[in-house]
């Protein structure tokens, strides 16, 4: 799965990424990063929204596991459970999001632990950055299930 | 300010908003009630879009705090700090959503509190129900600066 097709993913798959314009800039085994515009994201104050910046850490974070239940060939019902969002600095700008999964996370299969579990859960953390300035955080709590 | 006034506010201001179709259907000096159609905030299985259910409850929280600053001819700027959003059930219908005031929320005015402290904190509660069943909530920290 290419960095493209996951973009056409969520775009297709899920309206509201659609109309943030979030598209997916590097992904790799372990890390994402995504991005989309301010101007369909912004709030009456001309900074990010509030909704807008949650909706697209949640989304960036569901496509980094999504990624990894793909490259396990790993079937399963993959959601969150529950987030924790953190508002540091308002969003001036266009938005860039990232997140990584950690060393163990990226080396378990997620397929042999839905096997042996039923199961699989990534907490992660998705950083919301804008001019270069992180601005948030999201604290994810995603499970896969079969 | 009516309830069309502040579904005209929220969709007129915040594109998001406009896209979820997110609309007040009531509106009390304590309470609020909205509600949006599943199709614009659905996910790839045809369930409410996690980042969509998180969308509109932090409106339809800043949409109650935003009215009773309103009524209290208060001036500040209405921003969230930090929010956590619990998911309990796929939302597979209509989404609709309400929060309240506590009574010493609702009595103290913001204004007053404004000249006092400089600020005035909201936390709040917003219950995300659909086809009759609670699916989650959002308990997100709201706070009016000077």
């Amino acid at each position: 799965m290419t960095k493209e097709q996951l973009t056409q993913l969520l775009q297709s798959e899920i309206p509201l990424c659609q109309f943030m314009q979030l598209t997916v800039s590097d992904l790799a085994a372990q890390n994402i990063r995504t991005h989309a515009p301010l101007q369909p994201n912004r709030n009456m104050h001309q900074t990010g929204f509030a909704g807008s910046l949650y909706a697209l850490a949640v989304a960036t974070g569901w496509a980094l596991v999504h990624f990894k239940m793909t490259s396990d060939r790993a079937e399963g019902l993959l959601v969150v459970k529950k987030a924790t969002i953190h508002y540091k600095r308002p969003v001036t700008s266009d938005i860039e999001l990232h997140a990584e999964l950690s060393d163990q996370q990226a080396s378990d299969s997620v397929k042999a632990q839905l096997e042996v579990e039923g199961k699989a859960e990534f907490p992660l953390k998705i950083w919301i950055e804008s001019a270069g300035r992180k601005c948030g955080y999201l604290e994810a709590e995603y499970t896969v299930v079969i």
